[in-house]
């Protein structure tokens, strides 16, 4: 493990801590407000894109993103690379056009605009996942199938889960979400919900804080393979309705943080020593 | 690995041992009956919970029980964490109106009545695990296909596995058995079986002692996989009878703790150097 | 790792030597023919009890044994212990009664009546796997539904597989072939072939030499998944015909040691440095 | 690791190096054309195999080749060996009747035909991967059931998945591929496309570069397993058109190396440090 790496992990273990020196935040413009400047999010935004893919939401492909705390206008992601490799260096910040404040020459993801767009029509999310979550995308293409609440885990989607067709507001297309108006329409198709599919694609989903939207992100691709196997079993089936959904919801608000820190203690190897009075 | 990791580890190869010292069991109250005393007991519900979420039935969520040996009415049960990152200083005893006897700021469970209410319902009860089991929840959630015992391993199902809807209880809820109302609501639909489902929920498996509860646990999960499977195979299916599980419910009497000690060691990092003749 | 590991692993690597020394064939009475004399097959036992584990054909249960090299009225096997955690010390030889040669108090598996039984019954047969193997016992269970080859490395099976009913022998029991009886009932169902399922309990295969039994037992594993799958998607199935299946059957005696060489490096640790010129 | 290994793997992290030294490379003819002379492509072949096996496209079977970079008229394959085992020194040249150019006494695959003919009849084709890639094979023995592309990362199935009955080429076989007549019928049904299924045995996939291929196998797999959950729901599905396929296909040429270098750096060990700048 790198220095880097250590302190990395030192400061996911600390709960969030400020990181310095000249690799991570190594210089004026930066530490200055022309990029991400808050490093517990910084930290945070790594540990989701590694959970996510420690636990198959994502694999190669797929990326989370996080409003920048110190400015709605803007939100960080990393630069074009697999979750698994992300680095506390790679997360850029970009404003609601998805242009990067400071590319400093580094590839950027095609698809930041279903970021950008969800921030800009949704004052209330603060963190952004999409993937191409295995066990969501067969709920994608079944249009006569919707993804429901299986259990109050998932209570989240009780509330609703809409399906966005590229093919609806563009006609034939390489399925990518790459400009902004594509941003726009799947943005209107998640309305106010927590998670919105993607037709022969995968899914996105979006959360009051970046634990949250990682938890959703994870018990969607639960919930997905729950219900699966359920449907399999012939017969009718009791999800959890909405009265059920929006309560057992409120419930999540207090116990997510429980699931974030096993799978943050995970990716950052620390499982297997944690301190008996941590939290 | 930490000392106490250590100590612990080296009393599970022991098959259990007196854990001492400052860290585990320091003090005069503790000692004395106002906590968790039986040092055993200790060890293998850490055991319990890292060998659960080693077998897939918990995740982030989820915990194990066990009836303090020393006292009928109170039962040991770990604080607010993973079931993963469970120590020995984190177990902590509880009255059976779920009340806490050293409660020294740690957070608890919400559901601690559905362990409370179990063990002043069933005197033959000795632990009690409470899981998300996820191949599990589909059965839950589909009235018409009870769960059935497809092999020997899976005996004790054969009696029957009823169904919880906590709906029947108290409407719509958030879904938690958050009070002795609903605990024991949830022990009455149990009544004298192994295991009862929880609409929209998961499960809730009970043993006449630490092993066996979390060897049901497990091969509730594994039965429910091969359930599901057989069910798709389409055709009618041949489950064990009442008959032949009873008989081969008496036989895992006698094996299940092969099963046990295996899981153990995995969890223990000691799978891989077993002493020939430790048994 | 300890000494008799690491002698045990690198016995394994240079493909079987003589084990010598205190621990293993340590006195007089086992070198000299009450007990597993031939060194190269308890590398061998020991290999292929932890392949199985590996390979997710057996879990805490299941046993695989071979008939001693030396004298064909006995057969080796372990005491009994999870198969992932046995060491040459606990192979130990029987007579085709089940009858223990050398016991010095270990405990042995009630079920060796289904390797005696075999053995006796088929002088062809070098090996014998019994197992829980979960993708199989659905299909013990689906009387309606046979295990059919779905392609060339499941070979063996085009030939039919049998489903031995403990039933129909017995009547109702604990599920266990528990005695010669029950063994014998076994051993005639299977007949002439590679494997026979075992309603509600799980499988036996078997094979002309031990890393046959165990190639048979990985892939009637496998390719009952395959078949499960095929299943799902609705619609007529293609299956290996028997003239394929004997053809197909006759190429796997030439590459199935590819698979027994990979899955032995893997259990043994070697997996990551493979002489380039082993074999 | 050996010397050998450590310095393959430095290797993969530059990107492709020239192998120096006497174990890889190490003599004059083959360092002057007799043999594998192109030193990046014989790591990524490395690489390609065991990625296929760490991704689950192939177990003890399978292999990967690449049409030599310097020599259209030859291919490079390892010898017969388990992909996970592939070492740079196990990499022989062919030519395309299946003739190795240097053997020195190593085994070489029996079904290097399906390679040799299909670099024969596919100018375009610089790599081939032969797997029995496990959810694919129900879609080769469902004759009805075609394999459709599920979502855009797999967009190269949206022109047609054609199925290969080696028993419409020579009635009843071993279902082996095992000489140039049977290499160019597999190659007929190919025809110009990116996948065919063998019924009974597993698939063949190509594409233009190494890195495309195996991208190309590994969602083969991932879009069958994608497939068979979706059909499990009932009702209608979505697939992408051709249209669709043929757009997205085009988009995957740009970031398909996103994934390769991912899961090129799990095999070779070096996930947990990437470098910060390194593309």
């Amino acid at each position: 493990m790198r220095v880097v790496e250590a302190a990395l992990a030192a400061c996911l273990l600390l709960g969030g801590c400020v990181l310095w020196g000249a690799r991570i935040g190594d210089g004026s413009a930066r530490a200055q407000g022309a990029g991400p400047a808050d490093a517990p999010i910084v930290a945070d935004l790594v540990a989701a894109s590694r959970i996510l893919a420690d636990q198959g939401v994502v694999d190669g492909f797929g990326h989370v993103s996080a409003r920048d705390p110190g400015n709605p206008n803007r939100f960080l992601m990393s630069r074009s690379v697999a979750p698994a490799l992300v680095t506390a260096d790679d997360i850029m910040a970009f404003d609601l056009d998805g242009v990067p404040v400071d590319p400093r020459g580094r590839a950027v993801f095609l698809e930041r605009f279903i970021h950008a767009e969800i921030y800009r029509a949704r004052a209330d999310v603060k963190a952004v996942v999409h993937s191409h979550s295995p066990s969501v995308i067969p709920f994608g293409i079944a249009p006569q199938v919707p993804l429901r609440a299986t259990y109050h885990v998932a209570a989240f989607l009780a509330a609703g889960v809409p399906v966005f067709d590229i093919r609806a507001a563009a006609g034939a297309t390489d399925m990518l979400v790459r400009d902004a108006v594509l941003g726009r329409a799947l943005a209107a198709t998640l309305g106010d919900k927590a998670v919105a599919l993607m037709r022969g694609h995968g899914d996105v989903v979006v959360g009051p804080t970046l634990p949250m939207a990682v938890f959703r992100a994870v018990y969607t691709e639960v919930n997905a393979r729950i219900q699966s196997q359920a449907m399999a079993l012939g017969g009718p089936l009791t999800f959890l309705d909405a009265e059920e959904g929006e309560k057992a919801g409120r419930a999540l608000d207090q116990i997510h943080l429980r699931a974030w820190e096993l799978w943050k203690r995970k990716v950052t190897g620390a499982a297997q020593a944690p301190a008996p009075h941590d939290r």
